[in-house]
């Protein structure tokens, strides 16, 4: 089946290349460590030229031989790539934002072999508190692709991560969004603070630990916030209450339940959860807690959003578009 | 004016000591690096004896010569060095604590001198999410010395640090406190985490920016906690809105706010500060946003609260208790 698209799924710390073919459909893909923080140094000959520039070195490590089989292939890229410190920085587009307004936004970078890579730009909230994203657009767009979307439905997409997403998305398009910086707090307070030093390894998941944590985030006490709960984690060791190695699953579930604790649950919402399906089942079983139950994981999210991002500014035929 | 008590402020990086007369008075002060975890470690010759332990080593370098020329001189010592890493461990007591059930619960051991060091006991409130504090509740029982206790007075007292305490005081007695990891969160994320990248160096305190932290924090926004407000430490760099410069600052004040907005504000409080002067000085002026206007700072809190905890324990002549 011939190709019709390479998508690039292209981070901080690493690279995925999609070959697609009609519909969208993945025919081959690739996983590279070269995130725009661990490009590749050595420098080479790509497409006749002596070339030491890390993002065409990553660039033709991921799908020049794709491009070599079929050298008109359009190509899309999302993420960290067309950030400040990206290949070529793409302005961010300002919420309100859906697939026609960013496929249409589309900021091209031509590559070494002439290929031109279209980078999807980020969006921007302007809010008292401003918010970024970078591929988690294009995420909740490739989610929005299988979901019924009737004239008042809906959403809240959730994306756990070192900086969690909560976005909220109204008939096809990214109304709202929150980051909370609760992966990376986790880990650096693991890592650098007085809790790690106690914290012991467990090879197992410790389901009564996370959902103790969840449950004093949502508790009298957790009303005070995280400042204030999170020495629990020290203190309930100190009183043999959480053996070391129950720590780091009690201060995951305690950080994951401050964070959906801030979550409007005014209204029943279809909540859809999007990224690593090991952090989304723990996410979905704290928002059991917290009384959300109708959660979804999404999969897929990234090659259909850059998809149907390609769809929108006009890179496919339309004999190819869906099936 | 001959000594009459030797008083030791030990903590986790530093071992104050001071050598005091009647009524408390200090006549001679010393700060070694020597907290429990930084003692010294180079063997010596301590009362004839060939001597590698750290704490006898730094005990003697804090106040070998005070006990030589007052060899009955007694010893009391506060903090760390009576926590399990400690000297000898001081079991905790239950809250609610004063000086006479803390002065009463004195922890012994005997150095290689055949001196005897008194250890205040920690506190530990066992509510559902524990505390504990070691050191705080020697500053503690010292403000109030200084304070009228009047039959329904009730204070709070804020000892802002790595590990902030607020303590409720009712009628000189420790009746309630809450711990907030406010300033190791600062320095963890500072350190290590994505905000510290864009942060760059002030030799001034950036006014604006910290109240402006503080602001946010109280705010609406400020209400989803401070996992959501974080991020806007990096966001408004990218916006424009906060030169690198002022990062640490809006940081700390967003911290600090955070911590401030979980404090009771049913009821008018007389709030007294102890510890850092710049930290409480910031902790003041985020008080003062708050709406806390009844804010004073003590000073020489620990040594007043170890002569109170010696009088307690009866290792002081009455002549010499007060001027």
């Amino acid at each position: 089946m011939p190709a019709q698209l390479i998508a690039l799924d292209w981070g901080t710390s690493s690279l995925r290349a999609y070959k697609l073919g009609p519909g969208g459909h993945v025919l081959e893909h690739r996983s590279l460590a070269s995130g725009i923080m661990h490009l590749p140094t050595e420098p080479r000959d790509i497409a006749g030229i002596w070339c030491a520039d890390g993002f065409e070195l990553a660039f033709d490590a991921a799908c020049g031989d794709w491009l070599d089989a079929q050298p008109t292939l359009p190509v899309i890229a999302c993420g960290m790539v067309g950030s400040a410190q990206g290949w070529s920085e793409a302005a961010y587009r300002d919420t309100p934002a859906d697939v026609a307004t960013l496929g249409q936004a589309l900021h091209v970078v031509r590559s070494l072999r002439g290929v031109d890579v279209h980078i999807v730009p980020g969006v921007i909230q302007r809010s008292a508190l401003p918010n970024v994203m970078r591929g988690e657009e294009t995420q909740v767009l490739g989610v929005l692709q299988n979901l019924p979307v009737g004239p008042a439905s809906r959403r809240l997409i959730g994306l756990p991560g070192s900086h969690s997403k909560w976005v909220e998305v109204v008939e096809g398009c990214i109304t709202h969004f929150d980051t909370f910086m609760t992966g990376e707090l986790f880990a650096v307070l693991s890592q650098h603070s007085i809790l790690g030093r106690t914290q012991q390894p467990s090879v197992q998941f410790q389901t009564e630990a996370f959902d103790r944590g969840v449950q004093v985030a949502l508790s009298a006490d957790g009303q005070r916030g995280p400042l204030s709960t999170l020495f629990s984690a020290r203190t309930l060791g100190l009183t043999g209450e959480l053996a070391g190695h129950e720590q780091a699953d009690y201060l995951s579930g305690l950080l994951i339940g401050h964070e959906l604790s801030a979550l409007n649950s005014g209204q029943p919402l279809d909540i859809v959860l999007v990224g690593n399906t090991q952090l989304c089942t723990r996410y979905q079983r704290a928002l059991a807690l917290c009384g959300f139950s109708h959660v979804t994981l999404a999969q897929e999210a990234t090659e259909r959003g850059l998809w149907q991002l390609a769809v929108a500014a006009g890179l496919l035929p339309a004999s190819v578009q869906s099936d």
